[in-house]
């Protein structure tokens, strides 16, 4: 209801300008509506005046007599309905926004305060080679920084006016919905009524974009699910983020890890069923979008709190650097460093790919980890190999020698957190800009003790 | 395979600058690789190596010899892979943004070629109000605008070089994938290995932008499907463009639309299944990604196939405007402009709302538009009409009452096609400009000689 | 909440059986259940009991002391939760039924009502043949049949109890499954205990059956938007299934057809997410479930109601025949009669088929349909039309000719009816006796008195 | 084609019958149909005859003069296309339910000859009680039981023939669908004409059967990859089923898992794009069906080889018993044991599974499975507990304990072996008998030398 109201705040100005409201009679809505504004909360729609918008009106109209009556002149319930969606959408894109930076933020926090610790990475969920907590988290929040431009994107294209459309065609009085677009913080009034009234993409972008943000969720909350399981023990969730077995006091069920990681199911879902309810749709406005409408305002919400729970949850993370370093030991995971050293060595890449295998070969026959060989069995089989083997050998030294540009050596790692703390931090501005236009127009809309009621709320 | 050349290519000069080649060395193997090149086109695969990169690599050591082992040196199949699947959405997404730029562009065409027919505007496909046909493909016109723009966003995404990650950890190489970055004409390198290798957002952003563009070109096509029917008679299709009935020759089967239609679910399907795969997957490569793959290039190039030929048909669709008219003058689609005529005349807007009901009934009971009504009759229902009211009856007057910008009103929406003209040329630059980076790359890693007989394929 | 006691109900049976409840201690706890279900409705949950199951327990232990601490013995909350999930989904499938089945109904006897009625075929929505009213109504009931089936099918596959299965290995007590899967009126006991508690087939086979019911139901619903169009008019929407225009009190939205249309996309995209929430789950319970079941219990009863309001809206169309049969006329759909025709004369059918296409040449360049043309002028095309080539042109010799079996003939299409029909009671059979037993063993477990009370509700 | 060519042997035979061909005609038809098939796999389709149905019309006409001319009498492309789409979709389903089939009795296999390996069981991915391997596969293979249920109805559902059904009004011609549908295998003709050209179900279903199927594989495909991490090291793939790392020679690569994984996505991806095509589609035949045609295609084929690929490698599974049962010690896995033996004693049920959590505690701090705790330690917790306890805690205890039907007990877990069994042969008979039932025809359509190359093929 306060986005309906504001929404003809704006209007009223509209008219005013355009001499459909005198001074004074403008003035007397406003204050009515303010008066409205303020008891929105606690305000019951009365389903004999069958949506929000009517309410309003009627209200309106028991307040103010015959000028409420002229309130809805050159407005029409398809802009009007698409104002609102606009509206709910821009808060709806800078909560998902903001929710998305926080765990961006709270993993990379929680990368630079692990500096040290060193993990087996995968591929096909095999152990491949050795890499920092830290080059994992901050590759989770990477992703993270993807998600906001996206939203960020998506912003934009939702901050468009609709208002002035009216039911399809604009209107054949003299409104002017710069003003009102203005007013209500567009960056832009509609460039075609027909396309104002019908454009349902934003609510596209919106799914979309938190449709990719929980599927990158689902990977983080699958490997933490993975990881805490006794098997691998690399980490420990916080009682306060998982229900217990009141029966196996030790046991955690991951919850928030699993509900986060099925919304990006949800998420998908209904971005197909969003576009399913736009395909092959004639102009302008359909019902179908109320449909579309009311599946959007359920479904988003939902996902935003699921990424909040996630970045909770690993706010409170307790990781085991051991059981990480042992299993970085296990499953020959420095086999390529061996090979690079032999490339050093000027053996050819896939010559030197073939003598690091049978190294491993014997290795396994041996059941010890390539570190464990002796100098005497690396030579029988390549004469090139020197005492110097050694230092690129085991979990430490093959994450030391990654030190190319945006590899898992310390320092490339550490440079890759910074690059991506300060993508956040941009991105992060453009959102709070974002925010106080906002809130910055609701002020002059409405006077500003009743916003601070809002905010607090 | 021409990606994987070109993609080694720009290893090849990596290898060079980091002393793993030697200058004589890395032109051999530069040689040897435009040679390939050449004849990429005719090139059986060996199924024997697995796939396109060992392929490349296995010729190129029975051309060089040992130095062919060398060239994977601080590559890995994983950042491999990655490259020349964007080296190949970079193309895709140009192809796709060249198909919507030139529907868009067909649209406008028709638009300004058609500046005075009108039509019955429709909500909940009812008769409406009445809008001019240019309104309605300027409509059209501004969603190809906004898919244009998710395109470029996308293309942005995708123009991250992964050059350099290796498997997952980057290499023990000095490697510099800047340089790589910089001769393959991407924005930039990667910034975190696990991240580089592992990402597939690209892939979502280009599926997601393709089934909003079909999911706009279904509503367009529904829209022709339905228009072309004979009891609306508003336009026919070429005959180059429908399969006929060889029994009915009048009849025409508007296949390609119908193919757009249907590809719109195609597409929105695709995009969910490729959120699907990668749903809750682990870090880093998984052969989950090679079935994504597999899906993407199956379907993005049959989408942006039906785009063109949608617009081919557009190219060539007669209107009828008569019939167009006619039904604009059903549906009593002007009784808003009589109210609002009554708004100017000092009646409050619900009032003149219930005014103008009134006498749409009376108009029911004569089976007569509105315009047909005498001054009487009006007058009976409100004295405030008087003879002027004709003059903001029937279509044509009731579209030229509509000022308000963004509106049917003819100079109104005449502006709104500049407008979006004026975006489509715009992003249509930014396209051009990335096109022509990736030729003059291409230019630049191979001999002009085979460039051009690329071309001519 | 309901569902919760009448499982509980079952399981104290079971203990009881099992020795591990006395007979006196049972009785305690069926006295105190069957109190606590007549106030189930007006109960309040205490969220400090985490869950309805728990809510549950604390009553029945405030009420009958430690003997509530018994109650769960042998039970965990992943069988109850499933058990739970069944009992829900068994009445869905019934109510999701029986709205199919009412449709059906509805449409068989709009069809056996207007027996008469000739409206234009169309295939790729170009007017192809002319059919019977009845035969188009037949054909969308044809579908409801195959989707009870599939509804009925699901039942059978839900009608499984889990009860017995624990938390996912069975119990150490002697229980047996048999006798609370019969006092709740399954089939049959779970086969493998993991299997029970992970099983959620039967929410992907509901909503699947859903999903198809819908999608036929958009189908009859764009069918009847077009239709209802002015330049068909075909039918008009009764006032109390259509939202007018205040303004244009002729204007009618379709609003139930617009939303069944809409909810068609909301069961695919529901679909899509259960199938991404279950997909990769490794036994046996995990929290993504929940998510799942949430979804299902908000989609599924709106989906039903939908097809409910699309069943009163059908039940109240006024057909318009002579609008129908007018555009029958139209577009030579009796072509194929006259190809047919000449079949019978002995023409090969390609050549009939050209021959008879000259003819609509002809009729098209004299703007006539073909019953219009002179003898004369069919027979320069072919002498073997006779006079009684009259007999088969226009729609109504048309549809009459079409006696084969399945054709819209009327006779043919009558029998379809009748044929649809009996399938339709067939399976309404099958629907009835399974709310019968569901109704009988809910009579079982508790004193009618308070089951009468539940009727009323 | 020859789907194609089957289908007009059995329009000839019902041309024949209602003597629009005569015996002699029939039989030259016939002849040369036959020859047709023969060449089948190595015709070459010549465009210009746009589709398959027309290539063979005309190759006919060429072949038998005029007489090829007649085939066509009665038929239309539209019931034509649905036909061959469904002989199709017959062998589509029977290969779908093979690999299936083949799927579960692997499993059932595997869980035979591994009567009495232990492992942990998991809820929420958290050790939760130990379970038999044999138990956990039968679980798999219970699901494989229920698709291939959906397969089989499915089936039945298609098994209708269109043939007869015309353009979509039927025939004027005496044509009798029922012989065609006889000689085709099919269970009956269509009921009615318009739903017969335009029913797609067909296809919903064979796409959701097989997305289950494919869900249920990803689920068997996850614990695979999870448990032959080393982590786990559960159970070993044989190389022929992974591809290896040449560097790494232990690591596996579960790629057979990995795809089967995606394929899961990929089908329900397939799923909602084929609801969508139908989505909102007006009778009869639109062109959107042959998009969908495509899709389904190349979809469902691909789908199956990933079941087969999955069951090869399970076939191949090497188990590692003591890992398993290793890891079924961790957790404190049998603490509901403890509990339930506490209930035996005569405490109340969420009493004991106090106590019992008490004992945890102390294991906990102690760093000891509870069968580790001396008996003076119990009976400092609870005095009821005696010696006796040491025989039901430990995994064998555990498991053997599970005594209830369905249960992990030994005996009950075999029997549920059977169970499954037994059902999977009987549902494996129908399939055969469809199977059977489509040879015979094909038999009896063309001679039996040119069926045995087909076999062959």
């Amino acid at each position: 209801m306060r986005d309906d109201i504001l929404g003809t705040l704006a209007h009223v100005a509209v008219l005013e300008k355009a001499g459909l409201l005198k001074a004074d009679e403008a003035q007397r809505v406003r204050t009515a509506l303010t008066e409205l504004h303020a008891q929105a909360e606690t305000f019951k729609l009365d389903p004999a005046h069958e949506d929000v918008h009517m309410n309003v009106e009627v209200w309106l109209t028991q307040r103010v007599g015959d000028l409420g009556k002229k309130v809805h002149t050159g407005r029409s319930r398809n802009d009007q309905v698409a104002l609102d969606l606009r509206l709910w959408a821009r808060r709806a894109i800078l909560d998902a926004g903001d929710a998305a930076r926080d765990l961006g933020a709270t993993l990379l926090t929680a990368a630079q305060r692990n500096p040290d610790a060193i993990l087996p990475g995968h591929t096909h969920f095999q152990i491949a080679q050795p890499v920092l907590l830290a080059h994992v988290l901050g590759a989770h929040a990477a992703r993270m920084m993807r998600d906001l431009e996206r939203l960020d994107q998506a912003y934009t294209r939702t901050n468009v006016s609709p208002l002035g459309a009216g039911a399809l065609a604009g209107t054949s009085h003299p409104l002017d919905p710069a003003l009102s677009a203005e007013l209500l913080a567009f960056d832009r009034p509609f460039t075609n009524s027909l396309d104002a009234v019908s454009d349902r993409d934003f609510l596209h972008d919106l799914l979309y974009a938190q449709a990719v943000l929980l599927n990158h969720v689902s990977g983080l909350a699958e490997e933490l699910i993975l990881f805490t399981h006794p098997a691998f023990g690399f980490a420990t969730i916080d009682d306060a983020h998982a229900t217990g077995s009141s029966l196996m006091p030790q046991k955690k069920n991951p919850d928030a890890l699993e509900v986060a990681r099925a919304k990006a199911a949800t998420a998908a879902g209904a971005l197909a069923a969003s576009l399913g309810h736009t395909k092959a749709l004639p102009l302008a406005y359909n019902r179908d979008l109320q449909e579309q409408k009311r599946l959007v305002l359920e479904t988003v919400p939902a996902g935003t709190r699921a990424v909040r729970a996630v970045a909770s949850l690993v706010k409170t993370l307790t990781f085991h650097d051991d059981r990480m370093l042992k299993m970085a030991w296990e499953g020959y995971a420095d086999a390529t460093d061996l090979a690079d050293y032999l490339v050093r060595k000027g053996v050819p890449f896939r010559d030197a790919h073939a003598l690091a295998a049978q190294c491993v070969q014997v290795a396994i026959a041996k059941s010890v980890p390539l570190a464990r060989l002796t100098l005497k069995e690396f030579k029988a089989i390549s004469p090139k190999v020197s005492r110097d083997v050694f230092t690129v050998l085991g979990p430490e030294a093959s994450v030391a020698a990654k030190k190319s540009p945006g590899g898992t050596g310390r320092d490339a790692a550490a440079k890759a957190l910074e690059s991506v703390w300060s993508d956040l931090e941009k991105t992060g501005r453009s959102f709070k800009a974002n925010a106080q236009a906002l809130q910055k127009a609701t002020l002059a809309l409405l006077p500003p003790a009743l916003v601070k009621r809002k905010a607090t709320r």
